[in-house]
């Protein structure tokens, strides 16, 4: 969290900008700029035609908005923009040189440039750097004139020769592969200024990192906390440093000089602890460090906000108790998370970028979708290796709403070989990750990226770039949990469909014979609502679905094994030929929701075996036909995310169900369940169970259930009855528990 | 490898020592001391009685040899010194002050001392460390009297307070835990100067570590080679540097000024290659650093070999074809060596310390056991983690005998807490250790220790001290593959008994069944020759042996789960009770020797999806009764052994047996293989095979087998008979390959 002072200026319509001074040599001040934008496919010259660009933007949208191009989620625009990947982009902006006082400096700023570039200063090239995480930090003042034009070049989208269009051409770069094309995800590959970006003035002393570290003991009465700084010229400075507690209070202060790197140690008494939001509160602290001169004035200070949590992976229970027979291989990994000292089960999903041009993630956006994350039930979200790593805001959202975050590095589904080159690029952009992110008590989780020891990726536990990433968290985060890849050694990924492909099991079969530690994706595909589909397809092309249309644009058809997205043929053989788009996706959806739930309940009646339940995905970054996604683009949720919302409830009366769809006089059973997450217990009580067909409401059993000791699931009995001759169609199983009816549960099945 | 010149000028007789000087100003001159050890209970006292020392050397032995004991490893006369573990241990010298020039100085070196210590000059304590395998390099000049007094004050062993006298006591500290006890090692945990010691004279600038860099390039044609270099006062100095060939010539040379630790850029056209002796030549170059002065005198030089090899754990053939179910858990990892982009099958052994006390190794020692494993056909030894790090003179045997070594840091079968002290004495360990060995090209795996992620250990992938032993390995020594422990995901460990303990499957059917990637263990027990266990044995406890007598403390019983290791109620059900000492011998090694031959051929008949076969284990740091070893102490190899060495030979004709015992009339078959671990191919030929028993010999069949591939295995039929009216008693096995009786092969089986 930078959170210097920042003073906007900016003259938009001359392009030139000046800078108001306040007289106070304690702020730093900005100012942010106005940029053109442009293209050539060479890169020798400047773009013949310049545009107004949005920074932070991407060079996409900026030219598409200029020749005022209908969206690209529309239909198959998409295409259209496919030539962009390989041009050069320049930004241009002009800036008059401030009044710098004696020893004053003006430095160009930017957080996030995508991905290759140069930066000319009145047409000197003064700066190159690979990668898009590693923030830029530019002294200008040397090469300053009155009147000065500040250019970045990007350079063409990174790919690795000789390999299809596809993410392979990733597998050099720390290039976000996703945007190479995925089974959800077009072909758009951003390029571009993608976060805030200006100009600063600052002192010869300066603060470029501060990192408030500190170790709770094992009771968690205290912890030692050491500031590590990073600067110019602090050496010998005085210091004064304040840890201002969540009531606002100063809590703790130390002044001194500044001798190295590593500031103070002190310890904070009774320091109040971070929670995710099911199991406490989010108390955040502030730390502030004000650098000095020898007559008190503040050359510099930072700040940032610090929340005290002590997070593990901890040893699934019942894991160290596996049978392994002779030869004896290793026992699995653990894939608990343990929080202040109290085992939790992660519930959880996916998030993928929201945006497909990441540059245009706000924070409005950030905010919305971890909202809805709270209102799933969810505490943990994985931030998938084949996306970004997210801007601040995501994280400072995460902070205060009390969600934790398993970030990943960006490497997915490829074999990132090890060359010098890609090695290198990779060490500069995790040490940029690393160092701001482990400041954010939400972060709960390294991984090296997705899928990478799968054999359709091909890396190893010997592939140096993920021993670097291990080495690079140990160094500069090791009391954050690392692991290379999901999935590790007993997690599991998959599957993404109702039923198997061969047609033999439904989800219901294979989840419970399933035995993972942590189901850290699967995926359910429904399709999105009418009027989506309506907003994306053209009106001749919506129905019946076909592929080769839009439909296929928007990942319903041929979008991964099978019949994925939209599982056309799936649903006609379980509910006949749709009639109309309503009914498809009034089907489609249904499945989805069904599916999702029992894989959610599933995984937490496997606890403490099974640790985590994290779908496969989130959200999406354009608007699909179909997608395993709970929320569609940009902040809509399905109707399955309301079903995964009360399947992750912690508390809830939960059913195991044999399969979907029923015949008259058949044996129907299901198992029951209470499901309990909270530190909490619950007395004894009475769940009955209905089915309902229609007007018709049966009961079929009852449980009077005892005590629900705190975070311990009870089993209670099987019900069976013959199933009632029902009408065709959808049957539903109630089951209500006396006076907890927000422990209700209900599951749509389908009656033959 | 310090290569320093060592002159030796040590005055025993007064215990006083005098420099000479030789009037040369490039010569570090070094010499002995004369040392006494004695104990006393407290630490503030000093010794009442001192006894000569041995250094390098152990406490123990030297008060032993003082007090004339009888050897320790006779009857249960170990159990006598148990005491010596709990008592503070000095060690004194004297030496008059040598005439140092202007700017020389006198330092005090030891590359190892046992574990913890203070040091102290005529009375003054000067230094302090934990750590046997951190070297220390002590300036004693500005302490210097005329007649000096040196100590060397050794803590008691250290023990986590709370555990029972074994192994656990060793879980804080980077001590080798098989001291403490192991089912094959006597508790007895060594204290002293264990590696060697003396005075040197330095001139003020001096080299403290060399390392010469490597990178091959694809197609090994060419050596990027840097020079990494520590040491005091080097910048600005002039310094030349030569790599001589194997043959003596000098290939690349290089003067200039030291400016930074990293010293050069060159390259090496065509370097020859170090290979495993079964492989290719081991040519080893030296690499020299000379320090220069402004007149051209020589202020230091430090040497060592190189030997030019890429080493990496490759994808084991098939693992990526594995079918992983959904939901999809990992791949396996790679256990397969390549070296210099051949993959090889690594046949091998573990190795366990060759003395009970380390500062007793001998090079001669070493040297035997590395000739004995050339010997066995092994090219690869597992330096197990509950053992030492080994000396130089191990590493420097290795290279120019062509055996790959997998080092093993000192952490086994505990669970080594991430406490802040353990921590940072195992970084100062594990770095010294580091730096030193990744000179050897012998060395070719790192493994963070033994058994560390099985349910009795229960460290787990998120231990720190694991990640900062990966992370150590990575900036340290990137290009040698690490594993964190082992058995990793699809390596076995065990078993080590041939019959399983419910009496169902004998070492030929699990081992059938069984598809680890590499077995890194496995066990078959067997006594020890007679002569031993006459010589550790009373008399009349010699025959029957018993529980509870000399053949317990020597792990003839109670050692491990069942019947360990004598296994004398296995061999009477399988062979009726031994009527002697020399049946008892006799059968036992007979059981040891099929055992192991089934289990390494059977390892090599799963090639390429097995890539190694590595027993537990190779010697004995003392003379047990019976064991798992192939070597018996100190260096007399059992019959299992020579059984071993056949079974490991390059190619050989292989039969896959179904079981041990046999009676007449009941249909015997055994599965024909020609194992090729070479990278030639051999042309078609025949197999006969035959039965005999005492003179009889029957033949069974034939196979004529066409050309076998470079380094893969041939299957042959499985050839069928009906077991004739043999004797009672030993049946043998014999395949035989016209023309090549170097690849013949026999197992000697039961007729019932």
């Amino acid at each position: 969290m930078n959170t210097k002072r920042v003073i906007f200026f900016c003259l938009l319509c001359l392009l030139f900008l000046q800078f108001n001074f306040n007289g106070m040599s304690n702020e730093k001040q900005s100012a942010v700029l106005s940029w053109e934008v442009g293209y050539n496919s060479s890169p020798d010259n400047l773009p013949e035609e310049w545009h107004q660009a949005t920074v932070p933007g991407a060079v996409q949208t900026d030219f598409a908005n200029a020749k005022e191009w209908k969206p690209f989620y529309i239909a198959e625009n998409w295409k259209d923009y496919l030539w962009m990947e390989d041009v050069y982009w320049t930004y241009r902006t002009q800036f008059e040189k401030p009044d710098l006082l004696e020893g004053e400096l003006l430095f160009f700023v930017s957080k996030g440039i995508d991905y290759e570039f140069d930066i000319l200063l009145n047409g000197k090239k003064i700066f190159y750097q690979e990668g898009m995480f590693s923030p830029v930090n530019l002294n200008l003042t040397n090469d300053l004139k009155e009147s000065n034009e500040l250019l970045v070049k990007i350079y063409p989208a990174p790919k690795l020769p000789g390999f299809d269009m596809n993410r392979s051409q990733a597998a050099q770069s720390v290039k976000p592969a996703v945007s190479y094309g995925w089974d959800w995800h077009p072909r758009l590959v951003p390029l571009g200024i993608w976060d805030e970006t200006y100009l600063e003035i600052r002192n010869q002393a300066f603060i470029e990192d501060l990192y408030t570290d500190y170790k709770l003991n094992d009771d968690f009465t205290e912890a030692e906390i050491s500031l590590i700084t990073e600067g110019k010229n602090l050496s010998g400075k005085r210091f004064e440093w304040t840890l201002t507690g969540p009531d606002g209070e100063v809590v703790l202060k130390e002044t001194g000089l500044i001798n190295s790197n590593t500031l103070l140690s002190l310890v904070l008494k009774n320091p109040e602890l971070w929670w995710p939001h099911d199991h406490g509160d989010q108390p955040l602290y502030i730390s502030e460090l004000k650098v000095l001169d020898t007559e008190k004035n503040i050359l510099d200070s930072e700040q940032h906000t610090v929340g005290f949590r002590r997070i593990q992976l901890v040893m699934n229970e019942g894991l160290w108790q596996e049978e392994i027979p002779f030869p004896k291989t290793r026992n699995k990994p653990p894939t608990t998370v343990e929080i202040n000292g109290r085992r939790i089960f992660s519930k959880g999903t996916n998030w993928v970028n929201p945006e497909i041009f990441p540059g245009n993630i706000t924070r409005e956006r950030y905010e919305e979708l971890v909202d809805l994350a709270l209102e799933a039930n969810f505490n943990l979200l994985r931030v998938w290796g084949g996306g970004i790593v997210n801007k601040e805001a995501f994280y400072k959202e995460c902070n205060v709403k009390g969600i934790m975050v398993w970030t990943e590095f960006p490497l997915a589904c490829n074999n990132y070989l090890d060359s010098p080159e890609y090695l290198r690029v990779l060490e500069q952009e995790s040490t940029a990750i690393v160092k701001r992110i482990r400041r954010h008590p939400s972060n709960v989780i390294w991984s090296g990226g997705n899928e990478l020891f799968n054999n359709w990726s091909g890396m190893t536990d010997q592939s140096l770039a993920l021993r670097m990433l291990n080495s690079q968290c140990f160094l500069l985060d090791p009391l954050t949990p690392f692991i290379p890849t999901s999935p590790v050694f007993g997690m599991g990924h998959g599957h993404y469909i109702f039923r198997d492909l061969d047609g033999k099991t439904e989800v219901y079969q294979w989840m419970r014979e399933s035995k993972s530690t942590a189901y850290t994706e699967f995926g359910m595909p429904g399709p999105s609502p009418v009027e989506i589909l309506k907003s994306i397809i053209p009106e001749d092309e919506l129905f019946p679905p076909m592929p080769g249309t839009s439909w296929e644009s928007h990942h319903a058809f041929n979008a991964w094994v099978g019949d994925t997205w939209l599982m056309k043929d799936f649903l006609t053989e379980y509910f006949g030929e749709p009639e109309s788009l309503e009914e498809l996706v009034q089907i489609g959806q249904w499945i989805q929701s069904e599916g999702y739930k029992c894989i959610y309940e599933e995984a937490r009646r496997q606890k403490p075996w099974c640790s985590m339940a994290l779908n496969w995905c989130y959200n999406e970054p354009w608007p699909t036909a179909a997608n395993n996604s709970l929320i569609n683009y940009p902040d809509k949720p399905k109707p399955a995310f309301y079903a995964v919302a009360n399947s992750c409830r912690p508390v809830l009366a939960s059913a195991r169900i044999p399969k979907f769809r029923w015949k008259t006089g058949e044996a129907f059973s299901v198992g029951l369940f209470i499901l309990n997450d909270k530190y909490e217990e619950h007395v004894a009580g009475k769940m009955t169970i209905f089915l309902k067909s229609g007007d018709e409401k049966k009961e079929i059993g009852s449980w009077e259930f005892k005590s629900v000791n705190p975070n311990e699931n009870l089993e209670g009995p099987v019900v069976e009855t013959v199933l009632p001759e029902f009408q065709p169609g959808k049957m539903t199983l109630l089951l209500e528990v006396e006076g907890r009816p927000e422990w209700n549960s209900q599951y749509d099945l389908l009656k033959l």
